[in-house]
């Protein structure tokens, strides 16, 4: 056990916020083991298994509170897609937050997982701090969360890590107008990558938003066990949100191959003025070298060479055959 | 309340219409606080609240109709998808009706929010008169608007905000056949543009009918509480219409895709033709300038040189290389 | 009442044919007013508005009926797709006929709109006389249609609308095939433009076909009211016949993109032919300009040029510079 | 009578297979109004219609057996998606065999119908002898066939109908993977089409087993009137095989596309190759060219000429010309 | 008898693994027929039958256990897509197993057989030993498999066989990676065959995870006669693995498709430079190589030749057309 309470001191931090209506209860605990005593004692406990815990750490904790082995496995292998199991007593859920290091274009998916029961929520978050919000609501008394169920603070909980999606859509959103802008002008080839890097993550939030769609969507529809009805419209609304992502991803991506599309068609036309820019060159001055060539001969008999106006008249045949050319040109419509 | 209904008089407007099959009555109420009186008086009261409403009214409005914070929230944040949502006493309805600013070819969204009571209806929308026709329709008692319920009041404002789409697509329909015509001449790679724009006002509004689709076939199929058998038939008609819109767009789409490629294979065979033509020139006088340049080499022995006939053979032979070229282009179909 | 007489004398013509398994009679009725007066004298009576009727006319009708004013609407406004509603005495369906004028590529669809009660049959189809078949069937007493109800009739009526698509598509069939033919030869790039006319004709019967698949199977699969066992199995083999059709379509727009892939893979294939007669061209004859310019110089001092087999050397050179080429485009398989 | 006597006598031939588990009997039966008379003798009698029957042989059968005027219809008409159809008695099968004539490249499909009763099988075939070896399996009392009932009889129809397409995807993939292998090499434009005959026979054989599998999976799944749970268990058999046909289809498709998609992609290369070919040259032998040329002008003062080491300075120039020219184009990577 | 002891000899060998919580015992077994005494003695027994068995020795196992001839049929053809078939006393379950060689970048499956019984399990494996560890297991009584019944056997297996597509998949984005990497710089076309090769390999597994996964939910969600509560929740999580590989493998062929596109897009954009490179050149070069041409033809009467700074001037404007058309392509933003 010390073992894990030295984990728990070092890596990870276990913090358990207890309230009812009227009281309010907040602990940082040292042992993994005191967690299950807390439970009960008000209304709703929240454990927060703050940091990236030990597998001990976990197995301890499921023990006390008698989680299925497979739930902590899940829990241990925290790279999952996001899931809701209904087990006897309590709910197992996981949802991935995106992530945006500040400067940095890249975005990750950080895995929080919620067991849920009738008294209280476990919750195990290795980074990020989402939810301080909640914890200061809760101990300010602000909104309805005091006066509703566990069930409530796991709303709270999926609810806040839906509207993380928002500003990564929104940052998503930026980077493909100022592509769009790009093309506007002189697009370089390096466009491409750009396109591609924001397909990656596109996808990478859209392989989670689904599942999480899914995850409230079961939360909502088949109203399990610990959902009550109270609690069920504001899943509804949660569900709208992911919907609404879902959505705006899909614009994304359409909007995405739209310019990709425009892109392709971009160099195309490119190369197709390229050509005409040479093949107008190389038409006209090509003859007109031909010609220079021929007086350009040393036969001794051409009689041409002796006759004065001569240099003049091909002067003159050169003007016509550029004017001619350029009519040619003209009557394509290639200038 | 001061503050409330000073912004009424300010930013919003609420008007009161309230019906039964003899009775009408229109009255512009100063404070939102006196909305709730007057509901149950006659058959149907319809509280109109037009221009941009603040949080505090619509909380106000809210409280006093018994309805639901989360639905007040999505009035607030007037951004969401069409949705229909079944309360005990009362359905929230949100619908998007699309405008078209008479000099410019945008198209945006404007939202409209309807609560529906059975004796009562509440709209929340932020810009435009689209539902004036109908305040005029009720007090002439044109139709069977005064015979009918709440819930075919409701259908009326559905059915006219279904009906605004059709003009808009009118419009893409008609910027799609321009975009074609202009395909039969020589297109500018400007068109590319235009086909993006066309298709992202496409994807918007698709991305708002689909929805309204399901608001729609919620209402008419499953026969929630507040919608009538009579009125059942005409929102099964109104939905009807948005399946035809989405065919509409659906088609919109495939043709814009069709011009895309077109405009693909155009560019394609304009770069072949182009390439054509270059070749044809290059490959006739390149030779022809070799071979005068051969007889303009200053080699003391060259015996042709000499010889007076050789002038003239050298033009034959260069008229026999340009026959054999022309030949060999012919025949391979170039012109 | 005079005036939708008048109509129904000019644009419009009423006929109604009342049949039962011994007796029949038809008749041209003068005024819209005495149609319902037929009704129920014989086990089938089929109503017969051919031409276009004006409105007034159709809501006349639809009163002697008891039709829904809806109904009558979409029977106005005959734009519609192909749909069946189920009202309480009685059906109203919708199916569009294509038709092709006898000298155009063109199609259009005409709209048909079908009233089935228990012993009727109004029919209202604005142009087009696909229907006489039938009328002399039922005069002949043919088949078994003067031995069933008014819902045979009914399905007769759809099953020649069906089957009017199965020439359309031969005739698609047959463009298809001969733009086929003509990419076995030298493709001109108006086969684009063909392939784009053919892809918006499928596209238009196949809007088409797709909700009179729903319509037809609704008929058969819900067995509605009016429909009875015995023309249940009809209908299921109109459903077969619309799927066969719409399969048709679909093939017919898998064979136009293969079309049109193979035709973008020609341009490509003759733009790399092209290039590759340029290149060996220039690649050959420039090098050898290049050497006969170099003794074109007019400097003092070449040596060469003093020096007799010098000509005759540098035509050698030429010479292996040309084999050098020719083998160096043969082993990159050029020619 | 007579009539249809003598073109089953002529066109068609009608066997009678009849057997229970210790009899059996088969005999070439004269006149179709014989058929009935046959069945109930022994357990299960199959009645077989080989050739292609006239419409009056068909008529009558369907006359004595009590058949439905439209499945006759269908049988008449033999240009049917496959189908299951169940009426009162017995049910209307019809399956598609594809066939590859033995000198040839193109495939077809035979239809087969089927009409399965309580005691007796009847199949028209037009062609080909694909049941030969279940007759003489039944015969030789190999298998079960002859302790099982009519259904399982149809089963064994069916199953040998689907084996057939198994031999036909062996003969497409063949046909694929050597279009794959001449990838390898320097296709020529001709693969294009290649792909195309390939792309529609597997159209053709999609578009066959599609229904087939609808049809095996009514007979698997709903367990109709007439099908055993002894023989539900081999038709789920046969679906797993038209699942695993359907699964090998898709996978020629994607596999046909990526070498569309490579062969495509090897165009484009092949292009920029050429280009970079012509490019080195042009680049290298123009200025060159021009340098020659500048000295070949005949001005009177022109210092250089007179200078005696111009002529090796200029030859000294332009291999610096050619080096700095392979050093850009190396930098490149053009070779 | 002693021929299929034989072969069990030779090609293959039949372990029989016995265990309940206390006992244990592995024995070797010689002759097939002896495989169904040990059965019910303990718990559990576990029938490994090793190696490519001969259809004998399978008819011969499956008359003992009276396994239905069809599932003997599907073990002896090996090549099945996965499938489960519940049969009244036992279920019969076929998973794909994927392998790749050690020094092979190829991909196959190995299928393995499983009849699950209420206290037996027999598996039929060609080749390979991923089993060795259950093996082991059961034998060191680790994990709660000595405490569970069959089914928890059979999940294990199916588990296991789940688990190694992970490694294979991380092994093809590798690859992609690697595929990626290279085009940072300059890619070969040798790319193309190397993204269609993964292509093939993403679509072999993918043909075989999603049957995998049907035949996982069916375990997991219908809860069949065999399955008990208990193992039902360790096939929702086996379930949810192949969700996850699933999902890995749309990722990845996504990926793929960007990477192809970005290749073309690549070409394009090398086609489009390599012109540039040459429009320059030939544009500079052959208008100045034209205008030395002139002062070369050999007319008599050529004033300008006389002219003593004639030929610097022709200088100067060779070098104003440079200037010009260097300016002309900066202009159009070539370099």
């Amino acid at each position: 056990m010390s073992q894990s309470t030295k984990n728990a001191n070092g890596d990870t931090k276990i913090v358990l916020v207890s309230y009812s209506q009227d009281e309010y209860e907040e602990i940082q605990i040292e042992s993994a083991s005191e967690c299950a005593r807390y439970v009960g004692k008000r209304d709703v406990t929240w454990i927060r298994i703050l940091g990236k815990p030990n597998a001990e750490l976990l197995i301890n904790i499921g023990e006390q509170f008698g989680f299925h082995p497979l739930a902590i496995d899940d829990v241990i292998n925290a790279d999952q897609r996001p899931k809701v199991e209904q087990f006897d007593k309590y709910m197992f859920i996981t949802v991935n937050i995106p992530q945006k290091p500040e400067n940095s274009a890249s975005i990750r998916l950080d895995q929080v997982c919620i067991f849920l029961g009738a008294n209280f929520v476990v919750t195990i978050n290795g980074s990020g701090n989402v939810f301080e919000t909640i914890y200061q609501r809760i101990e300010e008394d602000r909104g309805r969360i005091r006066k509703m169920k566990a069930d409530y603070l796991a709303y709270t909980l999926i609810d806040i890590a839906v509207d993380q999606y928002f500003p990564i859509i929104d940052f998503i959103e930026t980077r493909i107008e100022s592509i769009d802008e790009v093309l506007q002008g002189k697009p370089s080839p390096q466009i491409v990558r750009e396109i591609r890097n924001i397909k990656r993550q596109l996808f990478l939030i859209r392989s989670s938003i689904w599942p999480m769609r899914e995850v409230i969507s079961y939360l909502q529809r088949e109203e399990p066990l610990l959902i009550t009805d109270a609690s069920s419209l504001y899943f509804r609304d949660a569900y709208n949100h992911t919907i609404q992502i879902a959505d705006m991803i899909e614009s994304c991506r359409d909007i995405l191959s739209e310019i990709f599309n425009m892109y392709l068609s971009m160099t195309a036309n490119s190369t197709n003025e390229v050509m005409k820019v040479l093949t107008i060159f190389a038409s006209i001055f090509i003859p007109l070298t031909f010609i220079v060539g021929i007086y350009g001969m040393n036969f001794k008999f051409m009689p041409e060479l002796n006759w004065r106006p001569a240099y003049f008249i091909v002067h003159g045949i050169m003007v016509l055959v550029v004017l001619a050319m350029l009519r040619f040109f003209r009557k394509r419509g290639w200038f």
